[in-house]
């Protein structure tokens, strides 16, 4: 999979045995392939209009570049074609709006992640299954988040009410409590991840920076109480699952308007804005626990993956701002439990090509919301080897 | 399916039983429905920008469109979804370039049909296969012709060498030997069928005629053989199979120019232009199997479908031209050999559905353009009925 950054191809090379939903997932093989150079220019190219030929001409170029990505992992981890069963290619998300956009008299619902199947399944022989998100649309769900059920399978236990919590550019979360089954599980996007981070980082270093890294900038800088109130005044925190937010809601907009309008909250500097911003995420993520999460279950765990894992001063206030509300809480990285952080997310995705082939619904599925269970993806066969 | 017009969309239910390559096909019932009026509107509203969001909204419209036509169409034939095994499903063309488009440094070829199949599998409870151009793009082909493997199952002999010939807007043909194997078919379209005579039509009445029925007008006028000429002299006409080809090329914009130069071949009035374009066409026709059919094989048949061949004029005038080159030759409907004309496109999609679940490559495969097979289309399964 891509994700919003466009900063490359995760690929992650699984085996899987067992049967549903007792699995046994084992990573062999993980890594990141860069787009051509000229590809992530008209991926990032918003300037340009994207009309069908540009859209369509993107859609099967990207797919011929996870097809190679796909080939080059499988020749470093020393696979043939012949020994993958199936690939899950999520794409590119080049659109995506469950809300529903104008068309004529109506709001229609649709998602768009581009990267041909077709151009894959050649490429590498191996069938392929993409375009997971839009059968969870047409059940009328929001067609996110996905990884749910990777985490239920993954990381369910029957003594302990647990919280998958994964910090990329937006975080989001999936509630398991202990013993449950998959329609128990509640998830969404907290809110900000590392988005509000990133993009601080970036401007505070004249670009030199493009993180915090292990949140040291944060770390010396002093919080601003009223700015951390403004910012966890956002209607998003809310919002009543499910929900889920992007970089429009928490992103460039936000931080910037927050630095030009610096002189309201003086002193404040650089790293002020950065310990705010951390502390506005941290506090973000445990209002959310403690709002949506606990009229379901009370959290032992939280298990923590996605690059923000990695910041170390982020995961310390988190800490501190969980124990605020439950004291007995623990917070941990994902590799305890045999998670990598990194591929968490290219491993759910081959994931769901296996139950896309066992023919078992993987979208969340809430009662409540009058969502239908559905079988995500569509599959494109190996190129036949013989003519008809 | 919904064809370059926009005008709606032709279902066709059909049985299929035996084994590939001898099966047989029968057709149970077809209708088109209309696309709502909205949804027309937006479809041919080619000054609208179609960016992501409308392309997107428009593929997920299309979709849902396509599965209630469907579901109508089950219910009229008595059948209930249950009774289906599969959908194939078209879709509409929005964006087809397999020569390649512009995309950085490279040139990309590409084909983009909307309707999502995950709509179409929501709302009717059947799987249903899409996309099914991509696969031939992907192994270097054209993404079409589709249909001869259809007209090969469908209309092959041992005795005779036929050439299944659809007029449509444009005009193609499969030429299928006597006793030939699918790699043994010339296939390609032969330029204008029925886009040139419908435009002028529409011209020269004012709009009020969508088309020249029966060539009624056409068959009162006089053709100006200058004029004949000077259309038979398109470079299009020459170049060799395969080859496909337009409204672009052969669409309102040559109409239009012959229209308001008819000074130049005077007398030139409105039913002398249709007399022209119609021998045109035919003509066209005849020349193509001269040139590009006769060296393969000598035909014995040609079996017309296609809006075209309800043209009796200009099914005349094509008897005539062929004849002058080929004595013997026969020119009959496709009913004579049990093929609808106007379901025939929408019976070859369902059977190009039945093709992809038997994994059956479905493509034109030409050794001498060292085209490879492969099975066409992508399948979108049911909804599950039930959680995991």
């Amino acid at each position: 999979m891509s994700g919003t950054s466009r900063d490359g191809i995760d690929v992650a090379l699984v085996e899987i045995g067992g049967t549903f939903p007792s699995n046994l997932i084992r990573l062999i093989h993980a890594e990141t392939a860069p787009f051509p150079r000229w590809l992530r220019a008209e991926l990032i190219g918003d300037g340009a209009p994207a009309g069908p030929a540009r859209l369509t001409a993107l859609d099967f170029a990207v797919g011929e570049c996870f097809g190679r990505a796909a080939m080059r992992a499988m020749a470093r981890a020393g696979l043939a074609p012949a020994d993958v069963d199936v690939i899950g290619s999520h794409g590119q998300t080049v659109f995506h709006a469950p809300g529903g956009v104008r068309l004529g008299p109506r709001a229609v619902a649709g998602t768009l992640q581009i990267g041909r199947g077709s151009m894959i399944a050649r490429l590498t022989g191996v069938e392929t299954v993409t375009d997971f998100r839009s059968a969870d649309i047409a059940v009328g769900g929001e067609g996110a988040p996905l990884v749910p059920i990777y985490d239920y399978v993954t990381l369910r236990s029957p003594a302990k009410s647990r919280i998958a919590l994964n910090i990329g550019g937006i975080a989001n979360l999936t509630a398991l409590p202990r013993g449950g089954s998959p329609t128990d599980m509640v998830c969404f996007d907290t809110g900000p991840g590392n988005c509000l981070l990133d993009i601080a980082a970036a401007l505070i270093t004249g670009g030199r920076a493009r993180y915090d890294r292990n949140g040291a900038l944060a770390r010396r800088g002093e919080v601003d109480r009223s700015l951390l109130a403004r910012i966890l005044g956002h209607p998003y925190f809310r919002r009543r699952p499910p929900k889920s937010t992007g970089w429009e809601e928490f992103g460039e907009t936000l931080v910037h308007r927050i630095w030009r309008e610096r002189a309201r909250w003086r002193p404040l500097e650089a790293r002020g804005l950065l310990a705010t911003l951390t502390e506005a995420t941290a506090e973000s993520i445990a209002m959310a626990v403690a709002d949506f999460v606990r009229p379901h279950m009370s959290p032992d765990q939280v298990i923590a993956t996605g690059g923000g894992a990695r910041n170390t001063f982020l995961m310390e206030r988190l800490g501190l701002r969980l124990a605020d509300r439950f004291p007995a809480i623990t917070v941990e990285k994902g590799e305890a439990f045999g998670i990598d952080s990194d591929a968490k997310e290219a491993c759910a995705f081959a994931y769901l090509a296996y139950l896309h082939l066992a023919r078992i619904a993987a979208n969340v599925v809430s009662q409540a919301a009058g969502l239908r269970p559905a079988v995500l993806g569509c599959l494109y066969p190996a190129p036949a080897r013989l003519s008809c």
